[in-house]
């Protein structure tokens, strides 16, 4: 199976260690192709910043449609434009906030996000009801930390991984975490074994839940919310 | 007071009709600048057609900072790029579908939101939960009558609107009904008579409703959801 | 347009200063009236209080639909009445706490309502419920202060709006605050610069809200739950 | 134990129909009292009505803190008044809409309200909400009777009683009924039969749970929402 | 009457003591049984235990159904096996959980919720959605006891019942208290009286009820969600 | 991986269809078991077929802690036990039908159930609130099939899907199919193709996801609702 996974930023860094880590986790059966979106913003950090993304991400799968791709993954937790491509595209179309946040649904009672700095909070919340499960959600709990520092201090950004999930935990009734920023995937387990929770990293979840609705020859609706558009 | 209001497509005739319909209902004291947006879609009927209007709307936007406007309405019931419009924006920005709706859920226990063809139907229902009124939602109901439809054919327009109203007070308890689609506008005041309810055009509401926040001072909060982003 | 603003009290010192500020603010184009309730409390500050002023009210209500009026604002934030006054009148009918909270809804994320006493907080919760806005919601949040604490101590009172507001906006995540009482008017704009969100003043807020709707030639439904009763 | 019932309307007939059949059901240590309310309107069928009939209820609930009653009964479906009377009041009280509503959902997945003409729907729809119990609403249904009408027509009546009631059984799952006005109450037992569900009349429901509080020793908490007023 | 209790766990200690109790507060036409459940775990902590009771506690309520029982109240708060018990009885099933949240929600805004440790916490939770009264809730509060614990130290338990429903009202906003844990029955009406508020004994609210209901004549619908299995 | 399919009903046919067909779509390098439950009812069909499902069920999970099992998947749609299973379980464990419906609500704007007979129809909306997926409903429809006639009509089984489901995307705008039986397994594709919608068949859904998350290494959060209990 041909999966095409966009990076909806412009970081060919973030792309790099995103096709790293997948490939080392995708099936053998499974050809991966990584590539990041030129032309959109290096991060994603706004509403405008989702908008400009978009436009670019949607000609890669309208391309995307001319190839031999069976699904294609958009790699950003703000599923930037997750509903115009699913109407573009031909394949299956998975956001790995949305497709995370089902998997972290399934495995607890409730579950937080992690998001880099306060101002993300609103943005996210809004997220989760365009997802409709807010009455899943424990709280949404910023890092305190930007893209730019997640990426510079590994051992603070663990840090505060750690302390807040156990907040999260404790105050929050949290029994999933979700990691809500490409940066902080690599703290998953240890984090899972410390408090003895479920630690999600949305593109790795997404990977895998990719590949098995492809076994299963499923994609998103073509009737309704994701109809290809008339012209 | 100056506004500019924005008719997120590229449409000329319907911004024309726009400011024709718009110019007859505003304040004296309110100058109105009503423009097209160039590069946008003809029609936004679709997701992607959102994503493609919301790039040249937010130059638009990021331009009227460098002039002299007060508020900025963006004409569309799709209420393409609101969020990143008040993000980029040091003005009020009102989007009219949401304008309408709160307008709606004052003037009436539930409201029914038109709109032209069923497959818009769902887009609409996810509108109406990011706006958070679903529990002031009667119903979403279809004309069955595509854009160019309702431009070309006024009395099956008009005869379609007032049996989907009366559908809708009758079967779902409407009572307010909501024009989800510029061109319907010119029917509101017949049906509303006939139907003993309320029936309102978004365009027109959200004008009065901009002069009304401007006469307060007041914007969108810049904290949170739509603070202006870093960069 | 002539609007009838109706203080629920009869407290003709909070009907003067009423009179004084929306005369500051109102249209040219606005005839302002404003009155006290007689016959009502001093103060709304239970259910009781709501109920003994509605009677008289109404009663200034029915009389208004033999004068020239265009609309009514009733200018108590617990909007007494307001389902009975909008049955009653032919004109369009305001309650100033519903009014403001729809604007709060539009303008941010979530709102925080500020009450006085711990002991109003559940009648506010239940009210946003009765409106119908509890996603939107981020706190209802007391001064601590009676009524006659806050017209006797202006800088305990603004103090205590800062200082509560603040705490709303970083433990609650509001985005927008409403001043839940009269007494509360004139501190908005201190608070609103100092804290970066919009203060709403809802007497305010409403009278142009209303301005806003008579231009529209709009009032209530009465068609359902705002019908005219047969006797 | 000396309960007080209050029919909040003026109605003498139906104040006498209600201690027949109170009485044929009270516990033989139960002490009833069932009073009209003079000077409210002789039937509750609107908001208006509500508020009228709320003062003189409010005065007879005053006069009974001076006397000997363990709780009070407020006896019309619209439950007029209830939290004010529940905040003047040393006993217990209950209104027959909220009591009822909440066996109604103990009893079965979802209840349907009978009403007596659809414009009184989104009233009642506005109460289950002021109650808490929409997840629990299968429908609010007219019989499309007047108050007049049922009290003139028992066969009219019933006929229109079970028909309603096997629509809102067949079309939108409801598992109970409550009879949502006094007039209907006779006709309970032969629905319930008929169909094989749980009909319930809300004056006899409130009075068995009542003898059941004050067994308890419970009444409202007077914390909170039904605090008694400082004046 | 006839009334069967059954304690679905199987200690004689424990049914022994609810039997004192309850006979204690039954009414003189009450005939009370009250048996354990042979075969039930000694107590009910997890869904695995509430497996346990569900099966030997039907039997119980298969054999009660060729005795003269009017009425089964199952009396342990996590309301094991309810639905299923209602499917198999013919006469009215009650759970001491159900019936004492819907009479909490009548006496106040809101309330919370005592539970042992804060391991139980999210089954509480998801038990209120099943009932559909999470609108009604302020919270869900552990002791941090558990059921041992509770038994052996008297006053640790009193002093905790009280300090945490102590901040269940100031921090959560509770109007009324239910005690989650048949141990923690005794300490009622102290704490109820120290802080002004409401606080519920399921076993003791729902006896009264069940007396209430059978005097109407009622049981749960037999028609939907509790219809008698066809084998 | 291994992974244990338990069918929590006693039907060895059942059984082995469900071995042929989820041999027929599992990975290369999965090892399936599947098994019936001994002990439990030939078919689930209420809460009382749960409860007796669930104690042979939870013996054949806890015999399974001992062998050499990374997953376990209950494969009926009413997920009998699933809680006490995860709490039980060292390993992984899905329920078909939580599994299921958050994939629907992945694919899809709003999903619809298919069941048996409307007498399911409330067990299967309590359990669509049990798993907190209420908003994505569209609705729960009824075949009028019972088991024995699915099994025993193949003909009239198919037509039915095809019309249950045309009526459920005509009119309820369900944009997925969930087929709520395994007797309706094998009419999926056809379905799908015919409406243009995605129709998903829980058991192959939750074999495929199984394997995705054994890839992912988690299983449900052992903090909170199913933490293992201390006995």
């Amino acid at each position: 199976m041909n999966i095409l996974v966009i990076n909806p930023n412009s970081s060919t860094e973030m792309t790099d260690h995103l096709r790293v880590v997948l490939t080392g986790i995708k099936r053998v059966d499974t050809n991966l192709t990584v590539v990041p979106t030129k032309g959109a913003p290096a991060a994603i950090e706004s509403a405008c910043d989702v908008a400009s993304a978009t436009i670019p991400m949607l000609e890669l799968i309208r391309k995307a449609n001319e190839e031999d791709h069976h699904a294609i993954i958009l790699a950003c937790f703000a599923d930037p434009g997750l509903e115009a491509a699913r109407e573009v595209s031909n394949a299956l179309v998975l956001g790995i906030q949305q497709t995370s946040l089902h998997v972290a649904a399934m495995l607890g009672h409730r579950f937080t996000v992690l998001t880099m700095t306060s101002s993300r909070v609103p943005a996210k919340e809004q997220d989760i009801r365009r997802f409709k499960l807010e009455s899943s959600l424990a709280s949404v709990r910023p890092l305190g930390l930007s893209v730019a520092e997640i990426e510079a201090q590994p051992e603070r950004t663990e840090e505060q991984i750690r302390r807040v999930s156990r907040l999260a935990v404790e105050e929050d009734g949290a029994e999933v975490i979700v990691l809500g920023c490409a940066g902080m995937a690599g703290y998953a387990r240890d984090v899972e074994r410390e408090l003895g929770i479920v630690v999600l990293d949305p593109s790795a979840v997404t990977l895998k839940v990719c590949e098995a609705l492809l076994d299963l020859g499923v994609r998103q609706s073509k009737k309704g919310l994701y109809a290809t558009p008339p012209h």
